[in-house]
């Protein structure tokens, strides 16, 4: 795989650095303090307003390159979940996701700067099918921690995944990033090539 | 999580065992020599026979104890696929499944010797929905020694998820072992405990 330009994530989440590099993509990471408050948005909107300005908002230390900004939320009948205030918010997020079909909507925006400047901007949905939970089961994964900085208050890639019955779409784009979508997008703006 | 007995992997998988540590286990790693010879079978029967067999050859050092061994296949259109011999046969594997749909199946058994000793098995299966690949694409990938190793000369778990449209079911069968079943199979015959 070949690609011309540096290419920076802005973001500051592991698991989307991880999604990169397993792509097999060269990047570094970028600054972005976008500012993440929306009106009531619908979740595919709210994903690709936040990843716009994600990737607007970043800085980086060249013109020419490309810019990637994501953005996550789970969404269950109309409610729109964000990363857990807390593990009392985590518990509450996720007795509504047990036994429940949700669904991961992920807005990535990939930004041109410099020559040839353009942006693309798209989301992706996966549904995510939860066994029904008891209440030591949440608890004992509140006490690992890892909710905290999750959207749902969950993470496929770990634990978690033992009661998570199936989800149907991109697994990638549950932890984050949705990778086969990303990998099209670049290859058709030609800003990777095999 | 609690568990009274020793849990021995009956796998040399890397991956099997990330799975098992994903999900909380303690175990240890089994040898098992069993005969991998199949007649010819669907799928499913195929699995777990031959996951059947390898906890009943694993030769572990104590009599109270549970075994776990799996096995894992790709299915498309009536062919079963495993591991491919070589790199050319890895190339008629992934030009089989591009742009289709497939399926991968685990079969698991959970092997309680000494006290209450019982057998259970079963098998889960997920779809996968691979894009078109083009022949610099496979190329590409099989140069990265990724696909020998694996049934169907792919694993989800790098690169190759970049050509991966989306699933339908567990990811980690897709990996190599149905987390979600496993962990139920094992609450409800109470060899773990919340």
């Amino acid at each position: 795989m070949k690609q011309k330009e540096t290419i920076y994530l802005a973001s500051k989440s592991p698991r989307r650095s991880e999604i990169l590099s397993l792509m097999g993509l060269r990047f570094q990471m970028a600054e972005s303090d976008a500012d993440e408050k929306t009106g009531r948005l619908a979740p595919a909107a709210m994903v690709e307003l936040l990843s716009k300005r994600k990737a607007e908002q970043a800085v980086v230390p060249e013109k020419n390159c490309v810019v990637i900004g994501s953005d996550t939320v789970v969404a269950y009948r109309g409610r729109v979940l964000g990363k857990p205030k807390d593990r009392e918010d985590a518990k509450r997020m996720l007795r509504l996701l047990s036994g429940k079909k949700s669904a991961v909507y992920t807005g990535v925006t990939v930004q041109v700067r410099g020559k040839d400047a353009r942006t693309v901007t798209f989301h992706t949905k996966t549904e995510v099918f939860f066994d029904e939970l008891s209440d030591a089961e949440i608890d004992e994964y509140i006490a690992t921690g890892d909710p905290m900085d999750k959207a749902g208050a969950y993470g496929i890639q770990g634990m978690f995944g033992r009661h998570i019955a199936g989800i149907r779409g991109d697994y990638y784009n549950v932890m984050g990033l949705p990778m086969n979508d990303l990998y099209k997008t670049l290859i058709k703006e030609k800003i990777i090539f095999i």
